[in-house]
């Protein structure tokens, strides 16, 4: 198993409920390479249930599409200057400016789901990644997020 | 205090982790009338922070949007029926079809938020909200949701 690229981000970075290796109780969502696109898969527990308990509530597509097209963009960010996560350089973070997320179907409970990021475009600070989210080979929603470099 | 839209929802919708009055271990979000608009507030706990501790993760923005928004459109439809929620008629529940949340600074974690929605539009069974989340009286995101009438 290839290293996720959130177990790159540094400590003071790593707390996020979605995907911070270092949040004691969070989803600790894994985003890493599949040739030019980025993949994670998380199978979500029952409590996280929508309104009728057998689908995912919509603020948890939201939230998967958002923690991996973070990491994606660094991701692309970090190829596109020739680099690679964690080689030790000044890190780059990027952080969600916008997200749009079409539903297209409920996404199932208790069934590992796909997520998948691919670069639309870097310009300057700026990367697009477009995202999806499927379950056993269908598409249950499809996201576009704009996401910005960090400074501090 | 104005009983919660989410409070006349159907035991059959009421397990969403994000608003549901029946899911044990959710965030309970309660959403009302404040004249032409809708207004909901919520304190994020500290667990669910983004990357950086002191910051709400950009997926639980987008739940909070997203639960205030479906919510919402259920309560414009109502209103725009002649009716009131919880009326005892044939319930009329919302799903998002689109959400776009732009992110215009980091929410705090630990401070009252504030979650608005206006009505934009409604035609046939589809209802358009702007939404908007802020803290302290500075928005922090701002969204947009195309929600629509649920059918079994």
């Amino acid at each position: 198993m290839p290293t996720a690229f959130q177990d790159c981000y540094p400590e003071r970075f790593s707390h996020c409920w979605g995907c911070g290796k270092d949040n004691p109780r969070g989803h600790h969502l894994k985003s890493c390479w599949d040739g030019e696109e980025t993949v994670a898969r998380f199978t979500v527990p029952p409590e996280f249930s929508g309104g009728v308990p057998d689908h995912v509530y919509g603020g948890m597509v939201a939230s998967l599409l958002d923690c991996h097209g973070t990491a994606s963009a660094a991701a692309f960010a970090y190829r596109a200057a020739g680099r690679e996560m964690g080689d030790g350089g000044e890190f780059m973070r990027f952080v969600t400016a916008s997200l749009k997320v079409d539903y297209l179907r409920p996404t199932p409970i208790g069934v590992e789901l796909e997520i998948r990021g691919r670069l639309l475009g870097i310009e300057g600070r700026k990367v697009r990644v477009a995202l999806s989210l499927g379950a056993a080979g269908q598409a249950c929603a499809r996201g576009e997020m704009l996401a910005v470099l960090f400074r501090e």
